[in-house]
């Protein structure tokens, strides 16, 4: 990469970020293009040089928020607990930490964007869809590695739908009510299930490999 | 009332419903006022005359909604019900109807504008809240009324809180992936929580009155 390119995917980065933070903070329709250009500090010949459309920007934040789920929402918590089941609750707990650290203004970036643009933007809607979809395989992958705690007939993708569900709503939740104790109690309640099933599994199923 | 104050009613009426129905569709930051002056028929005056900004005519949409949580949301429920487990598990599955009637266009209109205002309009937020807390305290009853088949240690309150972030959760989903599965696989594992629930209330605790 010369000099020149180097620059060019410089100011493209500072762009996508600066959307990234101005949609998560306000919303897509709430945002115009004049903040975008203030946060991130270039003209607007350059962003629409790099981004056409605003969904083509969109679509640019939405790859990002890809690429964020290891280092942002996995790995911080894969670090602090080795038990699958833990690391569950440990992903969930970070969007606490969110809500908390933040006064209940940021909340699931994905969730946001998720009803903003489910009638329209098919294009991006797969993005949406994508994001939920790692999401989720990280949380499969726990209940499977938990599997032989859980009832037999416990669907890992089935429960991870359920998982997310609940975060998503528990997040909406607590930034309605501008506490956290929504949250808590859905994510409480979830809880006391994977009490439930691991009490069941252990009781009324045979052990893998036993 | 009189003729004009009767008329002045009904044109009111008109206004809030076409708004109801826009920021249902299309969310509240993306309506635009001449939007509503077509869906409803009134000229601009009438609409400023009732509604000085675009907040106080979200405000008076939210009223609304707290009207029908009966008529739209538990009536249809308890009428095919008797049974409080099973009427909490009508009233979700209202919401799959509305997903899958409306080929997933329509969600939860409290949701939605949930996530749109947390950020901004206290008093707008306010409404929002008391919208849900309606809600839940319809579910909280049900879950208290089938006390004697669950768990003592199982608070109604917060409970009501889980099933609500599932449902909000389950609806963004599946309108996310325009498929019902991610729905269904939430609420059958709520529903499976709920079966576990009342195996162990009925095995681990004694029944109230015995």
């Amino acid at each position: 990469m010369n000099d020149q390119s180097s620059k060019k995917g410089e100011t493209k980065e500072v762009i996508v970020e600066a959307a990234r933070q101005l949609f998560f903070e306000q919303g897509y329709t709430a945002t115009g293009i004049a903040q975008i250009l203030k946060r991130s500090e270039v003209n607007s010949g350059s962003l629409y040089y790099f981004f056409p459309t605003k969904e083509d920007l969109l679509a640019a934040v939405l790859e990002r928020y890809k690429g964020m789920l290891w280092p942002m929402v996995l790995e911080p918590a894969y670090t602090r607990v080795t038990d699958p089941i833990e690391r569950i609750f440990a992903v969930l707990h970070g969007y606490r930490m969110l809500l908390l650290g933040t006064d209940f203004r940021l909340g699931c970036p994905i969730g946001n964007l998720a009803l903003e643009m489910s009638n329209s933007h098919p294009q991006v809607r797969n993005l949406v869809v994508e994001n939920f979809n790692g999401w989720r395989a990280a949380i499969a992958q726990l209940i499977t590695e938990a599997s032989d705690r859980l009832p037999q007939d416990i669907d890992a993708e089935s429960m991870s739908f359920f998982v997310l569900a609940t975060m998503e709503g528990a997040v909406m939740l607590a930034r309605a009510h501008q506490d956290i104790s929504p949250f808590d109690s859905a994510i409480n309640s979830l809880r006391d299930q994977f009490d439930r099933l691991i009490q069941d599994g252990s009781t009324w199923s045979t052990p893998k490999g036993a």
